[in-house]
């Protein structure tokens, strides 16, 4: 019997990476370490920053993404998760040169968000200036009819990339919470119903219940999405 | 500038996997993404059981963890940590066959138990069935003239093993903590000074603290050792 393997492209950052593999063994069905799904890791930190190549014509990420994702194929990979929303914006790239599928953290997130939250218009995005730049979630959450808003540029570099830099820093106490609160409040104020945890550092400092409104974590949603895919994968080759 | 791989044969069970990849990660220093260690994972979960195998004759995990070995040297991987106690005993006939180090978790940690309590003669062992009857512990600390006592068969059972099942089947709440507990208490009685957390899967559920001597936790002692490793290895290469 021919099981799925799971690829996860990630080190982007490593804390998120370990994020979305734990995610992905609580969103697994298991009363024993064979019912788990079989997963493969390339994590290299290495990869230039992709918010700076994006807004600032950094060097280009896309020949160490195209060198992880043909490693991860090399292993076995039937399918690919990047636990780096930013990355998302190379995934065309990606998919040019590989065979197997990617899946698309912020298709699941827009179907997800209106799947839980069917009366839904307008969602405040938390996340890299680089992903907001991209359009990525506007685009996806556009085609589900909900509007997407974001901080202004202040409270964006003075609270939502600090908050992540410091994650990225090993720091996730409260005060990098309380520094994206402050831009949480702001988003709610204008209207947003939901918001969207969208840089995978994110979720380890604001999760549900740190704000008045829904906290959405692609993350959770991405590992949902992994399980349910290897677990269909499983069921066609015959296995369970 | 080549920069050291660091190679995870994991999946046994996928929690402590995930467990050892946040600790290497908390162990780097690091302030952005680029600082952290280039990380390959082969997580297969379906490794036949190391214990069933070492106690009962059942199916001889021998030719996956090869495959694993195989596929992570493929990827590049300097050397390679395996966060399963258990998975230890079949180490030799891995290092016949693979060209790059394994690093020894138990040799890891009697070093550093006898570093960090020079004073200490006996230590208590909580650990899979199968691996206390490796002997690979007691060989390992006999080498730092520190003795290894082990439950008795009924609280081995009905204690130690009891909770290293919860927490494969992702119940690590205070029931399974509470149950390990037992066990401690018995080995102090019989004179330990310290307890080693000796399943990957029990510094999930019990810590320093969660009994009257010092907890020593494997998978950070491993942790530790894979950030040295990987740190020596760069300098070595002229990095930083």
């Amino acid at each position: 019997m021919q099981r799925p393997i799971v690829g996860i492209l990630g080190g982007m950052g490593p804390a998120a990476t370990a994020d979305l593999y734990a995610k992905i063994i609580a969103a697994t069905p298991a009363t024993r370490d064979q019912d788990h799904l079989h997963v493969v890791i390339w994590a290299d930190p290495t990869v230039p920053d992709r918010s700076t190549a994006l807004l600032q014509g950094g060097e280009d990420p896309t020949p160490w993404l195209l060198r992880g994702a043909a490693q991860l194929v090399a292993m076995g990979a039937s399918f690919i998760a990047v636990p780096c929303n930013t990355a998302h914006a190379f995934f065309p790239a990606i998919e040019r040169t590989i065979t197997v599928p990617l899946i698309h953290m912020m298709d699941e997130t827009a179907t997800a968000v209106e799947c839980a939250h069917p009366s839904i218009e307008r969602v405040g995005l938390l996340a890299t200036t680089g992903t907001i730049a991209s359009g990525l979630y506007q685009r996806w959450f556009a085609k589900h009819h909900i509007e997407v808003i974001a901080p202004n540029d202040d409270q964006q570099e003075q609270f939502v990339m600090s908050a992540i830099h410091r994650v990225k820093a090993g720091e996730t106490g409260q005060g990098a919470t309380n520094a994206l609160a402050e831009a949480a409040s702001f988003l709610v104020a204008h209207g947003a119903e939901a918001l969207i945890a969208g840089c995978t550092e994110l979720p380890l400092i604001f999760r549900d219940g740190d704000a008045s409104v829904p906290v959405i974590d692609p993350t959770w949603i991405l590992a949902e999405a992994v399980v349910r895919r290897a677990r269909a994968s499983q069921r066609a080759v015959g296995g369970r």
